[in-house]
């Protein structure tokens, strides 16, 4: 396996990989992060042996894979850097959210060793402090390769995530981003938006509702705690599926709205009926 | 303390109610339920120890304490029945999620001794063999005395709240109606939506979404299995303030969208960075 691992941005899920691949085999992890004080951190706790702000130090490293773990609009800049200081056969994988046009960019830049990867995994939690070791396990992780990627690299990379205890699924790289984008991103969004309607329906009512967070909703807006900047890239970089999914999202709301408005009983019964049935199926 | 009580509605609600009033002190419990499968449930479970279909039958029982536990949208028609069966002090009393006018309804029907009451407290289960004798506890419930409430019922209601182990706190009837429309049946109507664009999405994409609940998804929507005939009697006796609401949201939503199409990358990280740090507020 890997013996020489750089991981680029040491927060909370490049924390939580690094504590997996530890506690599998014997390795050495190299972080990269613009925040010295997160290099700090994650060398005091374990999550690095060494680190540095400055990607080009990965060209003494001399890394067999190398991971990246930053919000996903700062890929390709990380590619351009890395691309002209890895050693030949350096396998590069990510942990990003978004991948479709991104993999195919990554390509590009860094050739046929990229395999484009996404653990489903995570919590609303950031920072290499919260890295959970186990964050993986018993989880599905899915890698997108294409038809240009290195089977050796891929079949590298896949063997790494099911020793972590992660189970492996391929899929095509847009639909990967079709399908999270509606049961992940939408999600987020549709949380995001419902604590600012709280805000609105605050100022409104002049009723701080903030102070009644029962009835589920601490558990429904969890996700709306999730970090900022990593959520801000991936709603751009699946913007053309984040919108179809909102689109949709707001129609199935407005016919909600309008079978309460119009107090028509019946297809109402029928709406939440078929809601909580479809919900009970992933159970 | 009561020690005649009859529960209307041998349901998940109800039967909690029952579990936690009878581990706190010794009471006999009637049960009334259209539906004699569940009287029979409750009967096998302890939570009541005599029922029946018949609601007259509390002519009989002779309650000191009657418990609405029934759809919101029952209780109209079910005040009409007690009103000339129950003994003249009974203290009438009710756990639904909707207060405002039907508070006002319940008290010209059946005068001074109804207490509006709302326990902030629930899963998705519904059935009396889904019940938590414990539900209750550390709670908080919401009663909604009017000026015409009377007092000794009143204080006879919140001790048995108390004495369940919940924090009892009291709220105008219309300004419950205005909260817990923001703050509970809000995000149910959200839930149950986002699993109908699910469907939607499905449809349109060809892939069954459903077979990927990972990414917080099956957290998130978790509400979106509560029963679907309670919570179209709260939408439709919550009417005015879900669709406020609802419109509040969209709007919301519709700025999202607006920030991610047009990427305007400082204000939608300004948007998601505020929902994060309102929604830690009520950690």
């Amino acid at each position: 396996m890997f013996k020489r691992v750089a991981i680029v941005g040491v927060g909370f899920m490049g924390g939580s990989f690094s504590f997996a691949l530890q506690s599998c085999f014997p390795c050495e992890v190299f972080g990269v992060d613009i925040n010295p004080t997160a290099l700090e951190r994650a060398k005091a706790l374990g999550a690095i042996q060494e680190g540095s702000t400055n990607l080009e130090k990965l060209s003494h490293f001399r890394p067999e894979l190398v991971v990246l773990a930053t919000p996903v609009r700062t890929f390709e800049g990380i590619a351009k850097g890395l691309k002209d200081i890895l050693p030949p056969r350096t396998v590069i994988t990510d942990l990003g959210s978004v991948k479709g046009h991104i993999v195919y960019r990554m390509e590009e830049i860094l050739g046929e060793n990229f395999v484009g990867g996404h653990p489903i995994a995570g919590t609303e939690k950031s920072g290499v402090e919260n890295s959970i070791k186990d964050l993986f396990k018993g989880k599905r992780t899915i890698l997108t390769p294409t038809h240009r990627t290195n089977r050796e690299a891929l079949e590298k990379v896949k063997e790494l995530w099911e020793a972590i205890g992660s189970k492996v699924e391929f899929m095509d790289p847009y639909d990967h981003d079709v399908v999270f984008g509606a049961v992940s991103h939408l999600p987020h969004a549709v949380a995001f938006a419902l604590i600012d309607a709280l805000l609105l329906l605050t100022k409104k009512t002049n009723i701080d509702l903030f102070q009644y967070p029962g009835g589920g909703f601490k558990d429904f807006t969890r996700i709306a705690a999730s970090d900022p900047i990593m959520w801000r890239d991936i709603f751009l970089e699946n913007k053309h599926n984040i919108l179809d999914a909102i689109d949709c999202y707001i129609s199935s709301l407005k016919r909600l709205r309008e079978l309460i408005a119009e107090e028509r009983v019946e297809e109402l019964t029928q709406y939440l009926k078929e809601s909580r049935e479809n919900r009970l199926r992933i159970e």
